[in-house]
């Protein structure tokens, strides 16, 4: 291994997966440096045709979570098959040993078969709820509270979610796990078997940030609060001709700025006065956020999207123009950002793929194209 | 190290930061068995005292992200302050020399400089923007796209998420790139110098997710869905006495199931004819969704929850009631999850606290609680 190295080079995960925790999973491992080979059943796994699709009927969504990995068919239901992964699993070095799956309770690749056969093994199994049932982001969200807080305040019905959060965090979870447990072995020669159920990645984060706490501690829990951001002063609002722009006051300086920048000293003053507030404080900003929305609004309501945008250019207030996909994309975005590379994918065609998030030394880590469904199938 | 010690046992690891993301990163790397030392402005870094509280004006939000961390106090504008930290992070032994940070831009404790005093020294750096100006989740995320595809279809504005899903996965990168640079480390001895921007979390994961990808190969992107899921069938139904669930059929199986059990069969076969639709596939139970949503709602909306969910209880077809936070907490979820364990946590009070999602062996781990602030700061 050489300084140049990305950090998981050497090692090779087989990862027995579909949907999004796991493949997002092995995608991540991959992206550090790690081989990963997916193992489908002939014909691919339930995920194969995923939309979104190209107009040709192409998986968007596949070859996005399969970039850089190998690909390997194989009958799991044949004896041959089942030998085929342990095999997979099993012999490939000291840096190999390593399984990733959501398809836990096939006991031919359970931690205790595999073990016997490789006692450094390690197994992820991403699970769905903590009973060992089935779950998805869907489910496990609607269990959780978030969707009772989302959305406008006046909404009486939950809101979900769009961006798949739990299996997101699953699946960052489960590279985590798999790389420390790799630091382990490396240092102590024993394997590991992690259990990681969906639900309970989501349950964890939110006892973390404090929503099930509250239950407990102080007899009920937070209500929504629409688009305001909770606990600080945040909030969006509209200019004369329709643009929207999210506000974040953090801190005493951001607010200063946008008290200043909309004209509204005088009016702000009096009211922290007559209040009893100090919006140096941001509970006090969060509490008394109704007035001050008021004071802010007619600024940009007064507004071109252009004049507002060109002010907030240069305030120290955080801000920003809601877009949409295709505003990020039309503005240049990615074609500005080094993290973003030109991916030819067979099927799909020529775009702009995001590397790793993080970058060492500088450098964005990117991946090639998505294998075609059993390219690296061993000859049998 | 022994086989039953945490996987990042032996590590040290200093935290200079506020907020969510880095305090996650944190936490995370904690619970999986390094000593994290937070080190903090004398009186708090600016996150001290935010919301949620106490009745008595305790943070849970600040005890619930650093539970398990010792805490240090330093004057970090002063010579002597500035040279403790560069000592914390360079002289702790061959598990130390790791500094995770959201506050860039302090020569003091550029890589550059703790990289001269300990060679092999690891830092990450979680930053706002991709052009290095500061950004948070609320801001990023109105950038992005998603808040424009949330909440009820006929709604005009965006939809801001609630659940800090960007920190959130910006937190678990950082403690991944973090185990991933010292497992190189151990091999190599070389360090890191690692830049994490929020924007680009949120980036890499709408890119690999295929919301930047489809605007760039299919002329537009997806418009929202509402509480339906895109791409599969999912949504939600109330029943007689006002119940909602969430209902998701991923596979052909569960459709089957939600068919039957709401007696429809002779409807949805028709259907299906007449529109020359196969339901076994879910792009076609996607397409078609309006019809099949009208076909199930009756069902629902002619039983009480309890009969909804008992029926729901035995079927395959993926389901889950809407609960608050509240409701999880009453109905006995955290109590019943081994992974959560009473703490004690000075200033809180007794309440059960999240551990580290997945198991090893078995086993989740726990953290203790938060320390006061300053608790660890060392005698002059």
């Amino acid at each position: 291994m050489t300084p140049t190295d990305k950090p998981l080079a050497g090692l090779r995960i087989v990862e027995v997966s579909s949907f999004i925790a796991s493949p997002f999973a092995g995608l991540t491992l991959s992206q550090l440096g790690a081989e990963v080979i997916r193992v489908d059943p002939i014909g691919g796994a339930a995920d194969v045709n995923r939309w979104p699709l190209t107009a040709d009927g192409e998986s968007i969504y596949w070859t996005g979570l399969n970039r850089g990995k190998r690909s390997v068919e194989a009958d799991l239901r044949s004896e041959a098959g089942q030998e085929m992964v342990q095999r997979l699993v099993t012999e490939s070095g000291p840096g190999g040993g390593i399984l990733l799956t959501n398809q836990a309770g096939r006991s031919w690749m359970s931690h205790t078969v595999l073990s016997r056969i490789r006692p450094d093994v390690i197994t992820l199994e991403v699970l769905g709820r903590t009973d060992g049932t089935p779950g998805v982001d869907y489910t496990v969200n609607a269990g959780l509270g978030f969707p009772q807080i989302t959305g406008p305040v006046d909404h009486a019905v939950p809101v979900n979610h769009v961006l798949p959060a739990w299996d997101l965090a699953c699946g960052l979870y489960a590279a985590l796990c798999i790389s420390a447990a790799v630091r382990r072995r490396e240092q102590s020669g024993v394997g590991a078997h992690i259990t990681l159920p969906l639900e309970d990645t989501a349950l964890s984060v939110a006892g973390t940030l404090g929503y099930l706490t509250e239950p407990q501690v102080n007899e009920h829990s937070r209500t929504g609060t629409g688009n305001d951001v909770y606990g600080t002063y945040g909030t969006d609002f509209t200019t004369a001709d329709g643009g929207r722009f999210m506000i974040v006051a953090l801190t005493p300086r951001h607010f200063r700025d946008l008290v200043d920048l909309t004209g509204v000293r005088d009016a702000v003053d009096a009211v922290e006065k007559a209040l009893g507030a100090d919006f140096r404080r941001e509970a006090d900003r969060f509490t008394h956020r109704a007035v001050l929305n008021g004071l802010f609004e007619p600024w940009f309501a007064r507004h071109s999207t252009a004049d507002v945008a060109a002010v907030l250019e240069t305030a120290s207030v955080l801000s920003q123009q809601y877009r949409t996909f295709d505003d990020v994309v039309a503005d240049g975005v990615l074609a500005d950002n080094p993290m973003f590379a030109e991916l030819d994918q067979p099927g799909i065609g020529r775009y702009l793929a995001a590397g790793f998030p993080a970058a060492f030394e500088g450098a964005h880590y990117t991946t090639g194209p998505a294998p075609s469904l059993g390219a690296d199938t061993p000859a049998e």
